[in-house]
């Protein structure tokens, strides 16, 4: 990954450069985390961590950024030598890529010198806000597909290159099993899909001509894009025309594209035409501007449709296209003093959970069932205990305490290693995501109004939040 | 800009396989084009260009995209040492960055070998796709804002670094006027904008100590944000205190910036609070998820605001996340024939416009007032005439036919220099843009229900797409 380290808000440096002169010994820890699932889901798929620890490992300022901010005229020397020798010092934990998270949980935390700390709020929150973004919608699009592939074809609708480059990757993670995108491809080790285009058709003086050099070309993957014209009356026949040729010259065709109309009624049609015209394994592939919503109505009419290919809905989350991530101050240490932080707000809602954390998921003892997760403070012991009660973490519920028995908790957050030059596979990534998936409560991976899944904290937890509030509002009076 | 020349899907290349060598000497006219404008707009503003330029300069393949290729197994040897030797002979019409443009006309055509042509399809979409959807929701911002500047927010919730770096770009394009990216900002020369986050505040022990670090540190840019905790009892009054022992030392408070709440009443009341406090001059900034309408709202209610701070909903647009640019083949030449071409589908409104074309803004004669479009074919002569029978181009609209008199033509499609190694400032492709929407009709610029700008066609080539259309509808009887 090229050097990112000036993709951050004008502010960072600015506090940095504040932090390193007012508080030069006070230490911070920063939670990522967020507060709303986009398209009304219940819990989010944690990605970009890999993207995270390439840009870290990238952190260094040239002499021309330095020449920029001497431009700037708004630091002084002593922190510009700093930066011109910058030595990223902090460490992070984090979920592992494809960990289902809910909110207000952290999925990445920061801890070390609070001017480096808070440098990296931008940037991290740019990369994982991003692929998680794209992983949470491939997660929904996979679910409303029921096992059937799903390829990506989003890249020219994409918001940029690396929305395009990194976005393909996040859809893998989150259940995608292809894509078009050639560099995303090959720099992720994707399987790579896709066939013609209408051009390829009006290239040729008629159909039939564009489909028998195709199939001449390509004997053995000869998918055929059948709605440039009209699919039943002219597609369809001059493709099973093709395929019989190249049948007779000892190929099986690949199937059929469609990328317009009705394709319930298309898809059923050209399935009993190609079962007729023997070629019951010819797959049927689907392209035309497709979300869960419509893969859910596809399949409860049961439109025979082998693949989808899906493009902008995927690649931009267009009907959720923000997650918004935070990244929060939770404590500041000073000479071996933790002082834990909260950010209120007007509203409620908006409280921060206080302190150093850790996640565990809760399952039913001895089973991989969860039920449940947890937020603790780091200094906690959790892990062996079978008893414990907990308090609702969401701000703003009504019933708040509970009595947890015969449970087992296993712990989310890992430490990062920032020297690692190999990366985990998407398709490792996607398998160990579909793992904890198989984990979760079924209803709250339903697409349309999901259970909530509960996210409690210790009492411990529960009374510092409080007495963090109390000497807040009474220092405010 | 790095190598993008794999950021394509892999159907380009199995099509540019089939064309290089079916149809070796067949050259191609591609037009990129849209038909629906995001967020009910009228037009769009075009913007991507440089980034095409950029692009095209590194296309290259380098031998490990070869190796991979050959990994793939699908185009031969032959195809393959063309790309190796790749040289773009492609020659490109592009309208200026920051023209308006409205549906059906083509912002960017490509005339050359098919093969090349075809290539390019999925790199041009993404740039330009990307780009012009954040400067058209960037120019309907500024024109919620009413001439106030808006600073660009939003790298942190962009879909990647190439969303907040290039979408910086393109939301001064269309009217921005600052950023806080300091990566865009330096690539770009766009003036950086910027104050403390929340977290500033929360590292000191009490908001009064934090107001009194910054503005110690930064006596000329204190711009203080009042509502970590409670704007109107804690943030403004020590905002106050601090903005006076300022001024005693001989500095001027910049202003205050607020993040939450009820912005209308929250900016009304500290405008109060800070003119009888003797700063009349200290601005208030808003940042809190921003949009047209919000804007709109705030203006009709007269909240006295200087500058607008937009994340979210400027970088990624969300409420219209994405401009669905198409790239159609137009005609194809071989020999020195000419075969124009179009693209028929079920729906008539996707029936494109055939051949080689140039697009002009009507101005009624004498003036800076537009008051349509014209598509027409390159061969024809339009600039000069005065009185012109016209087509209206949408192929859904009633009232075709038009008799336009006592007009001027001014061609829009202007030659791309791929040579070319220097860039138009943002600023100035700016100014231009304000120059050109000046011309434009007032009720076309409109936000909610924007009155249609006429786009026409001239008649010969309206006859060309019905006659296009004709044998078509015959040939597939």
């Amino acid at each position: 990954m090229r050097n990112l380290s000036l993709l951050t808000d004008l502010y960072e440096f600015s506090m940095a450069n504040g932090f390193y002169h007012d508080l030069p010994t006070t230490n911070a820890t920063f939670d990522l985390f967020y507060r709303r699932v986009p398209d009304n889901g219940s819990f989010v798929i944690a990605a970009g961590l890999q993207q995270v620890i390439e840009a870290l490992q990238n952190s260094q300022f040239s002499d021309a950024d330095l020449a920029y901010f001497r431009q700037l005229g708004l630091w002084d020397e002593q922190f510009l030598t700093e930066l011109a020798n910058f030595k990223l010092t902090c460490e992070l934990q984090a979920l592992p890529e494809g960990t289902p998270v809910f909110p207000r949980e952290p999925l990445l935390t920061v801890t070390g010198p609070l001017y480096q700390a808070q440098l990296l709020e931008t940037l991290l929150l740019n990369i994982v806000n991003h692929q998680s973004l794209i992983a949470t919608k491939a997660r929904r699009l996979s679910e409303a597909a029921a096992g059937r592939p799903i390829m990506e074809f989003g890249a020219r609708r994409a918001q940029g290159p690396d929305s395009a480059i990194y976005g393909t990757r996040a859809a893998v993670i989150g259940g995608a099993s292809s894509t078009s995108n050639v560099l995303a491809a090959k720099q992720f080790g994707i399987p790579v899909a896709g066939t013609m285009a209408h051009s390829w058709i009006e290239a040729f003086p008629d159909e039939l001509t564009a489909f028998r050099q195709w199939a001449n070309r390509y004997p053995d993957n000869s998918a055929l894009l059948v709605d440039t014209y009209d699919v039943l009356n002219s597609g369809l026949p001059n493709a099973i025309t093709v395929f019989k040729e190249l049948r007779a010259a000892g190929h099986e065709p690949v199937g059929i594209r469609i990328d317009s109309g009705d394709v319930t009624r298309l898809s059923q049609a050209a399935r009993a035409q190609l079962d007729e015209a023997g070629f019951p394994d010819a797959k049927i592939t689907i392209s035309n501007a497709l979300d869960e919503a419509i893969l859910t109505s596809l399949r409860h009419e049961g439109a025979p449709i082998d693949n989808f290919g899906i493009g902008e809905k995927l690649i931009t989350s267009a009907s959720s296209p923000v997650l918004s991530g935070v990244y929060k101050l939770a404590a500041t240490e000073q000479d071996g003093n933790i002082a834990p932080k909260i950010k209120v707000s007007a509203s409620r809602e908006k409280l921060t959970i206080p302190g150093q954390k850790q996640v565990y998921r809760l399952y039913h003892r001895g089973t991989q069932r969860a039920f449940a997760d947890l937020i603790a403070l780091t200094s906690e012991t959790i892990v062996g205990q079978t008893e414990l009660t907990v308090v609702n973490s969401d701000p703003v519920s009504v019933d708040r305490e509970q009595q947890l028995t015969n449970f087992e908790a296993r712990s989310l957050l890992e430490p990062v290693d920032l020297t690692t030059t190999s990366a985990v596979s998407v398709q490792t990534i996607q398998a160990n995501m579909q793992a904890q998936l198989a984990e979760l409560p079924r209803a709250t991976q339903r697409l349309v109004n999901p259970d909530t899944y509960p996210v409690y904290m210790t009492t411990t937890l529960s009374h510092l939040q409080s007495e963090l509030l109390t000497q807040l509002t009474v220092g405010s009076d």
